[in-house]
């Protein structure tokens, strides 16, 4: 929850201003997923003035963005629109040659999703009458039909290629996270099997409590009383 | 999660304004509890203009909060800040005697929580020099120290007393859910015995694809070929 | 600036919830006009979750709104998207026949601007096949073409015809604005001929600065050094 | 309007990002002035999670940052709270050696003003014990009593020295203006005296309109009806 949503949410546009020093605000700009990642993205750009559609294939995910006022549309709409590319997701072929051609010129695509393989580079390889490096990470097609395309880091992780990663605040959670969880599947190594063990929620709370000091966050402590009357339990 | 989280967004200040015209702009105020429905009404009194800050119990919760740009606190602070206070916790005793004599004049306290313990009303009955009813579910009481607490609908859900609750679309989301989930349970009355079942996130699926058309939400589909070079399985 | 941008920002909503109980999250809306009392309006509806389009004739205004991320387009292309329509100009003519003609089943249709001039009632009068009163301040008019128009409050303003207007904070601030100007017009009666006066800014600062201490706003005071070595005056 | 405003929404947090790679969320955040700069970087730090206090001179300033549900309040008190801390005035002494001294450890202190007088850094400089060179523009200093501050582009304006300044776009708004403002004092030359002259309102209009494009604006146009049916003149 930590990196993929609070740090894509700054390390987005950190990777895509040192990349291009585009302005977001007025951009119409799409995001390929709204998970957590998405999410995080979506928000960013909003925040800077962007203009965001979303593409989802999972309808809880659709109507959250909905909810939150964002037009979910298919990157076949999008691509017609659009000036700044965002892909979230991991799945091969979120933008294809079709959606190139339908882009506006010098619109900007970037991956911040898991893998290289959500963007059709290769297709852009193939079919660019030109391509130039604009600086490290930087290259920019020019398409058959006349139009540029500019592709971030070769289609790999923005927030890695042109940026510093996360924050080393949030990276803190993750890796506490897992420092936490290995020192309690050692200490209990008897009873765990080799095996995938979802780990309790305990461990994450106690990730979250180490954390709140740096933010002056004052917990409520329930009385005896309190937690004795709690009509739900959870 | 629609009720709560989006239901509470929007009825929150309608119970408010219904029951007090009061301007959420430039307000202080505290909302205790940030889960669905707490996060819900912070969303709509910052949007409104407020400037809230939450309570909390749960690290993870209070992280949240803090990530979104939240003071977090203790009622004990918040009270002597806050004009308008929202209760969204199950818990007893949120606001209690002390905490009254904290506030300032004229506060606005209110419940959207799930009963009518969180707010200690009976402490105001007993303690209060006077109590003069308003309108219909709206109670003003002057505390021996002089100042006045507005007691919305009796410390009962502020969305239910002052207005007409959730707005029937996401209602139409709940409902739904329960409607497929007897269907589900009847016509697979063999399979399951008489206990709490967990029904699938399919059912949860199955509702918010059905409201998507609603909102002119295009769902993507993805293609055989990217279902299977899908690498994280979900 | 106060009663327009702030007054309306709360009372939009509560006129369209009181009205009609509609959910916002979601729902596309269109704003025309992006003036104070526009800004507003598409504040209140995007904090709820509303998707925003806005309308325009002014093209600093028109930037300004694609600056923050809103869809700036015609009432032709917004009146098939939109299914709730909000009106801040003072213009006749902003909803007319073909655009009622154009909208979706349902759509809420109410004007926020100053007369009753800008959305064509007459032409709905004499075209529907039926018109239904649901409630005080809502009539349902049903279409030629099948579609049904729900009209707020006889197309006048919906802040003032289904709410109780602006809260008295911000009324406030305006008729201090205006006792403080008969107070200064008064005593200095001798200096000011029967005309029309723009009154100095320094009233507009006294107002705000009386209004201040009911949000704990503490101002701060420059130094005579800071003042004697400011750089650019004001 | 559009450099000071948009500009600075975006290339605030790129300078900041770019010297420290901290994380806004969560962190208490300080903005002294709430002018166009001011507003651009509050919305800029909110929008990225950060909790955001505002110090102001003017009354109507602190009642608008109070209407976006902003903290006011003095750098006394800020100075002890907050970790990031933005100058957005021309005046001198905002941040003070007393100031420093209140603040937390390892406090991130930057200039977006006019000037670079606004931070008294050459007190940092007589009283550090110790200064360490971090990376270009960004200085550790460590105080007297014993804790850090990190102060970029040794309090000279962040959006430059620390990253590439405002976008292209946002500056051919205002080079566009300037351009536009000669070309009509020189074919006007007989009519303007050497003196300072306050352009018309329509150069500013000209220059919206020739960048709506950009965004795909669609700006409507009033019928001749409507223009003189207009009940108010502007």
């Amino acid at each position: 929850m930590f990196d993929n949503l609070y740090g894509c949410r700054e390390s987005l546009l950190d990777g895509i201003k040192r990349a291009s020093d585009v302005m977001i605000a007025g951009k119409v700009c799409v995001v390929a997923g709204y998970g957590d990642v998405g999410k995080g993205c979506v928000q960013a750009l909003r925040g800077s003035g962007g203009r965001v559609l979303v593409t989802e294939i999972d309808p809880i995910n659709a109507l959250q963005a909905a909810m939150k006022g964002y037009e979910v549309t298919t990157m076949e709409e999008a691509s017609k629109e659009a000036q700044i590319f965002v892909i979230t997701t991991s799945y091969t072929g979120i933008i294809m040659g079709e959606h190139f051609l339908n882009m506006k010129d010098d619109s900007i695509v970037c991956n911040i999703g898991h893998f290289d393989c959500e963007i059709n580079v290769s297709w852009l390889q193939q079919n660019a009458v030109e391509k130039v490096n604009i600086k490290p990470q930087v290259d920019r097609y020019q398409l058959p039909n006349g139009s540029h395309i500019i592709l971030l880091t070769k289609g790999q992780l923005v927030n890695l290629g042109c940026a510093m990663g996360h924050s080393s605040f949030v990276m803190s959670n993750s890796f506490t996270n897992q420092v936490l969880a290995q020192i309690k599947l050692w200490t209990n190594r008897d009873k765990y099997q080799i095996d995938v063990h979802v780990l309790p929620k305990k461990l994450d709370e106690e990730v979250a409590a180490l954390h709140l000091d740096k933010f002056d966050v004052k917990l409520t402590k329930l009385s005896p009383h309190q937690t004795d009357t709690a009509v739900i339990q959870k």
